[in-house]
């Protein structure tokens, strides 16, 4: 592997390489690079965003690089010392631990566990004590904590800032020093924390990392920042037909951001499929490439052929699956409310998620659209329930009691 | 002594008590009080400036309650943590214990040792650890922390405040949480910090402690507030003579000052000396009382008799002491310059001084005004040198070398 290709993977999908000149010389030097990046330890359920730092992670495995993995269990324990954020109750250390198992079953998906060091803070943060806390809090202004866009923002509308929270970006780059890193990784959102970590390297007397930025991945939406809570999310424990369903869904053109920075093909690979695309080639098949390679790094080869096949035949028999399992639901003598079958059978959350669906004309019964609310199912069946596109379910209604 | 009498007494010569109502209503539970006054633990030389306080906590002794004289020790370890301030360099935990038995030798002086609890803040500090220094620093916001005068104005005038200085007054309200205060006593320019305390106790379920100021004490000079520095002071180490020679040289205003906030005499007693002197009584007679008072407090009643003695007899013999000893100083061959012989002999600290007196006046050889700067007394004597009132020396000139 040739230093300049190291350079070229390791630029890859990247936002910003802060400096750029420090990345080389320290490349030059020939030794292994100390490369960190940190997670919080509330309890881990990725999706493919989480995947985009994970991702650089194993590009610099693979390019023989020492990846640390950091927990910043420090301020889990901790939690939200404010009270005032619900979700962010102090942990633990049992529930630390617990979360750090939950955390490697999934990351290692993506890092090569036998080259990843887990790491956590707490380690030395701890050993800080108060007075070494006030010690590392003298290495940054009041000043330049403020010229954080968040701090500056609610500073100038008046929201409070507590001062704890200037301690978390000292503590996350004193995390840097104690680390010894060369590189650390994380989004652009956390572009000043990383910033924090080189300044107090240099204050330590090492030399200071370098930053490397990763976009924040677009829902499947193509609008918003991927999260759960937008529902615009490929979980990584999403079932293998779920999981290659959404892909598929994604538009053409975001598909290739995916492809940047999510599959583990090479760039030449990737070239190749773009000029495909631009002679004509359809560019479902890319879709369907680079799903496939997902479904089989977080499930295995054959979840992800069975996938494919089951999504094809979908399409080929008219929409409706081969294999939907009979469900019996209970219902009232005088039949189910549409709604309330729609959601007992798992297609909805809830009914109102059902009338929703209903008015937009996305509930169909025995391929019929429904569009009456209040459509009422006699007892008995079966019938083939379907929601969008692909969602199904098959059931018979029987009198409950 | 009533609950009024105390409210009296405890007023006396105070700035602010903040909030008077809180402290009527601790006081009428009929419970002694918890009095916290906290002290840095540098190398503690005392002059009167400092025992202002230190009255206050005796007035407060006096009155029945319980006086926790606080070394702030746990700051006093870490010293200046920018290096920035030499005069604050990291104490060792022999060095503060040296310190604290000099600072004892000096406060109880003025304190009731057997009623005085001697607290070190770093017995409780350095149970916060890490994680607990950043659950304190989340009870206060930045906004609220830069409307310190001090901070507001470097803040707006861009000059550099390191996070740490945010933590201080953190540690000093958590004081008061882990003294359990009911009252914290301090000068006016810690008026910020002891309200940080009173919040940060409702913060952890304690009734806040009321805060009182005491003024700070004006020099000598009636002008600067008294300080080491500006030579204004009267250390409580000043011989006998000196002390009682300083006092006596306050104007006749900032003889009234003093007396309220130095003296232990009860308020109607000055009151009897305040009508005294309007009725055409001479202010020096209450100045003898007063420094008396203070003299005998720092040394004991015959010191103070002597220095009375001492400075009347100075007067009574045209102003010559008769105790002079004769000092041998060396000068060129043509005699010694004014300038040069004054700061020999010790009565001037420079000869930028001696300049500075000749031209107002104040110099005296053998009785005789001196006007000319460039003045040389010959080689011989012995000659009386006088510097303003009170300052004396027999020298007699020899050829150096």
């Amino acid at each position: 592997m040739t230093h300049s290709k190291g350079i070229e993977i390791i630029r890859r999908g990247a936002d910003e390489i802060l400096v750029e000149e420090d990345l080389s010389r320290k490349l030059a030097k020939g030794k292994p690079l100390r490369v960190k990046a940190g997670f919080d330890p509330t309890a881990p359920d990725l999706h493919l965003g989480h995947t985009v730092v994970l991702n650089k992670m194993r590009q610099f495995q693979d390019l023989g690089h020492h990846v640390m993995f950091l927990i910043g269990d420090f301020t889990g324990m901790i939690g939200d010392p404010s009270g005032r954020n619900a979700t962010r109750p102090p942990l633990t250390p049992e529930q630390i631990a617990e979360n750090a198992e939950t955390y490697k079953a999934q990351v290692f998906k993506v890092l090569d566990a036998d080259k990843t060091e887990i790491c956590f803070n707490s380690t030395w943060c701890n050993q800080l004590g108060a007075s070494g806390m006030i010690r590392l809090a003298a290495k940054h202004t009041v000043a330049r904590m403020l010229e954080r866009d968040d701090f500056s923002k609610r500073f100038a509308e008046q929201r409070p800032i507590s001062i704890h929270e200037f301690l978390y970006p000292l503590i996350q780059g004193y995390d840097s020093v104690a680390m010894k890193a060369d590189v650390e990784l994380g989004g652009t959102d956390q572009k000043f924390n990383l910033l924090v970590g080189r300044e107090l390297q240099k204050h330590y007397g090492q030399e200071p990392q370098v930053i490397l930025t990763m976009p924040l991945l677009v829902g499947l939406d193509g609008v918003n920042k991927m999260s759960k809570s937008l529902g615009n999310y490929v979980g990584i424990h999403d079932a293998p037909a779920d999981m290659f369903g959404k892909l598929m869904s994604v538009s053409d053109e975001l598909m290739w951001r995916y492809v940047e920075l999510l599959s583990f093909e090479s760039l030449a690979t990737i070239a190749g499929w773009k000029r495909e695309v631009e002679g004509g080639g359809n560019p479902r098949d890319v879709k369907v490439r680079f799903a496939q390679e997902i479904v089989a790094r977080f499930h295995d080869r054959s979840a992800a052929a069975r996938a494919l096949e089951d999504f094809e035949a979908l399409f080929r028999h008219g929409g409706v699956p081969d294999d939907l399992v009979e469900q019996l639901i209970d219902v009232p003598a005088d039949g189910g409310s549409i709604a309330q079958v729609l959601k007992s059978s798992g297609v909805c959350s809830s009914t109102s998620e059902a009338f929703q669906m209903i008015e937009q004309g996305g509930v169909k019964v025995d391929g019929q659209k429904v569009s009456d609310k209040a459509l009422k199912l006699a007892v008995g069946g079966p019938y083939v329930l379907q929601l969008g596109k692909r969602k199904f379910a098959k059931v018979t209604l029987r009198v409950s009691g």
